[in-house]
C-alpha cells in the first residue's frame, strides 16, 4: 500500500508538517513522525489538520516554508503577496473565479468533461498532493501555478485557494470524489464569509464529482440501490456520541450505510463502536462490502460480512481510504456482487 | 417545462405505452392518455411500469410494436432474435458484456471519460429515450444499434439488454445519475439470476456516475458536507409505512435528507406526510432546497424553507425530476448558497 493513501489523519493535530509519514498507519511505534498526514478520505475531505502549516504565505521569498508546500511557479508572486488571515479589504484586485472540482474516483478517466474544463480555465490550482497528481499532466501543465501540500491541512489549503482568488486569479480547488461529501466546498464557502467576501463576489461554482460511496458500490456491484445513508466515523469535527445516535437510528431501519474514514490508530474504538451499533439491529450475516483506494493501484476489495468486520479493523484493507457498505435485511451476495434488490421482485414476474 | 420530464411514473400501471403524455402532470383531466410515462427519475431509476411493452421482442419484424421500441438499425435482427423471457439455455451465442453506464447530469459534459469509452466500445446501448438524448451524437453514431423506449418500463428495457447480451453483443444500459442510487445496476443482476446466467459470464460492470443528490447540491452551494441520507418519496416498490418510518429515524438525526422522486398527481399524500415528518422533528426555517431538472434546459433551482415546502408541492418546480434537498438544524443560507457546515468553526479560528 502507498504512504499516500495509509495518512492517519488524527495524527496531523499533534503533528508538524513538511515530513513524510511513511507507513505511519501499520506501525505503532512511527506515531511521533513529522506531518502526521492529512486524511485521504476518498471523497476529498481531510478535515484533520488543526496546524495552519501550508496557508503561510506562498510568495516565493517564503518558498522554503516548513510545510512542505510547493509552488509550480516561484517566480511569479504576483497572486499570493497577501498575508493569511486577510480579510476582503486587504485585496486591491478583482476577484477572480473559485471552482471547487471534484475528480471523482482516483483515476483520471474517473473525471468529468467538466471537470476538466474547469481545471484547464483556471489559473491556479490547488489541493492536498496526493489529488494533484490524479490529474492529468496535459491539465496541470496549462495552469500558471499549482499549490500543492504533501501532508498539510485542508484549512490553510483552502484559505490560501480564496487569498488568490481575492487577489484576482481563477482559482479550482480539488479533491477526490465530490466536493460536497465531507469535503472543502462548505469550508471554502464558510472562509469567505469570515474574510468579509461572498460566494457571488468570486463567482463560486462546485463542479460535482462521483463521490467514494457510488464509486465503491460500482465496485461491489449494485448494493445502494434503494434508500442509503452515509456516515463518517471521525469525530474530530463531530463528537462521537452524535456519530454513535446517528448509526442507532439508521441500523434499525432497513438503510444501506455507507461508511466513510472507517479506521486510524486513534479512533480504533470508533470502529469497534461502530461494529457493536450495526450488529445490535442487524444479522451478523448481513453483507458488507470493503474497498480500499478506489480507482487507485492499491486498489482491494472485499465482501464479508457484519460478523467478520471487527476484526478486520486491524488488516490493511481498512484504513482512512477504504469505504465499508453496509447491506440491508434484503442484501445478499451473488457471484461475488453485492445486491440490494429495489423491489422490483414483489411486482414483476422474472 | 419538457413533457419528458414532467412524466408521472405511477401513471404508467395502469396505461398502454407508445402515446406521448402530454403535461399529464399538470393537467389533471389527462389521466387517461396512453404510456402514462416511464418516470425521469434525476439517477436514472424509472421504477413505474408493470407492463411489459418495450419488453417485447424488437427484432425488425415487429419493430411497429405498441410500445414505442425503436431500433437504430433494423436490418439487424441477428441480435435480438430472442423470446423475452428466455433463459441462458435459449442462447447459443457466446455472451458479450453488460455495462450499466451511469451519465450523470443531464448534460454531455457531466459524463465521465469512462462513460463515453464504456459507450463508444458497445455494440448496442439500451435506454429511456430521455436518457439516450443525453448522450453526444458523435458517441450513438458509433454503436450497432440504439434501443430506446420513449415512455416505457425499466423491467423490460433491463431484460432486453441482457437477451441482448446473452445473444453475443456487448450492450451498455443507460441512466442519468448514477447506476446505483434507484436505477437498474441493481435489477440487471436480478434479472441475470432469473435467467440462470451470471454476472460473471456477461463480465458485467458498473460505470458510475454523479448522482442527482450531488449534482443538485452543487447547484445550491455546500450542503451536503456532512453524513446524509437520501430517500425516495416513491411507494410504487417500498410500501409507505417503511418510507414514513425511515423518515422519521433521520429526520430526528443531524441528517441532511436528499429527497427522491418528491411528487406525482399519484403521490401526492406522500410529500405531504413527509413535510409534516420533517417538521415534527425540524424547525419550520430550517433551509431546503430544490433542484428542478438538473443540468437540463428547463432547470430551476430555489431555497426555501421546510414551512414553505408543502405548498410547493402544487408548483411546477416540484416533479419526478425534482431533487429537494433538506438542511440540518445547522445549516444556513447565505448569499444564496445553502450551506452545512462540516465543524471546522469548532476547532479552527477563521
Amino acid at each position: 500500500m502507498s504512504t499516500d493513501t495509509n495518512a492517519d489523519a488524527d495524527d496531523e493535530s499533534t503533528s508538524k508538517c513538511g515530513a513524510s509519514s511513511t507507513a505511519e498507519t501499520e506501525t505503532e511505534t512511527s506515531s511521533g513522525s513529522k506531518c502526521g498526514a492529512s486524511s485521504s478520505d476518498p471523497d476529498g475531505s481531510d478535515d484533520s489538520s488543526s496546524s495552519k502549516c501550508g496557508a503561510s504565505n506562498s510568495d516565493s521569498s517564503s518558498s522554503g516554508s516548513s510545510c512542505g508546500a510547493s509552488s509550480s511557479d516561484s517566480d511569479d508572486d504576483s497572486s499570493t503577496e497577501q498575508e493569511v488571515g486577510a480579510t476582503i479589504e486587504d485585496f486591491e484586485a478583482d476577484p477572480g473565479q473559485l471552482i471547487a472540482v471534484g475528480l471523482g474516483p482516483g483515476h483520471a478517466e474517473g473525471m468529468t468533461e467538466r471537470a476538466k474544463n474547469a481545471l484547464l480555465d483556471a489559473d491556479h490550482i490547488v489541493g492536498y498532493t496526493t489529488y494533484i497528481e490524479l490529474i492529468p499532466d496535459e491539465i496541470t501543465e496549462q495552469a500558471d501555478e499549482i499549490y500543492d501540500t504533501p501532508m498539510c491541512g485542508e484549512v490553510s489549503r483552502t484559505e490560501e485557494s480564496i487569498d488568490r482568488t481575492l487577489a484576482g486569479n481563477d482559482v479550482a480547488i480539488v479533491g477526490s470524489g465530490d466536493p460536497n461529501v465531507y469535503a472543502l466546498a462548505g469550508l471554502a464557502l464558510e472562509i469567505l464569509e469570515s474574510k468579509g467576501a461572498t460566494a457571488s463576489m468570486v463567482d463560486f461554482d462546485v463542479v460535482p464529482g462521483v463521490p467514494a460511496a457510488q464509486s465503491c458500490a460500482a465496485r461491489l456491484g449494485a448494493p445502494l440501490v434503494n434508500d442509503t445513508v452515509s456516515v463518517s466515523l471521525s469525530d474530530h469535527l463531530v463528537p462521537m456520541p452524535e456519530i454513535e445516535s446517528r448509526l442507532h437510528s439508521v441500523a434499525s431501519e432497513n438503510f444501506t450505510i455507507t461508511i466513510y474514514n472507517p479506521w486510524s490508530r486513534k479512533r480504533r474504538e470508533n470502529f469497534q463502536k461502530c461494529c457493536e451499533i450495526l450488529l445490535t439491529h442487524r444479522d451478523p450475516d448481513t453483507p458488507v462490502g470493503i474497498v480500499h483506494g478506489a480507482g487507485r493501484e492499491d486498489e482491494q476489495v472485499m465482501i464479508t460480512d457484519l460478523d467478520e468486520l471487527e476484526d478486520l479493523g486491524e488488516s490493511e484493507i481498512i484504513d482512512m481510504t477504504t469505504t465499508i457498505v453496509v447491506g440491508t435485511e434484503d442484501t445478499y451476495v451473488w457471484d461475488d456482487r453485492m445486491v440490494t434488490p429495489r423491489g422490483y421482485e414483489t411486482k414483476y414476474d422474472y
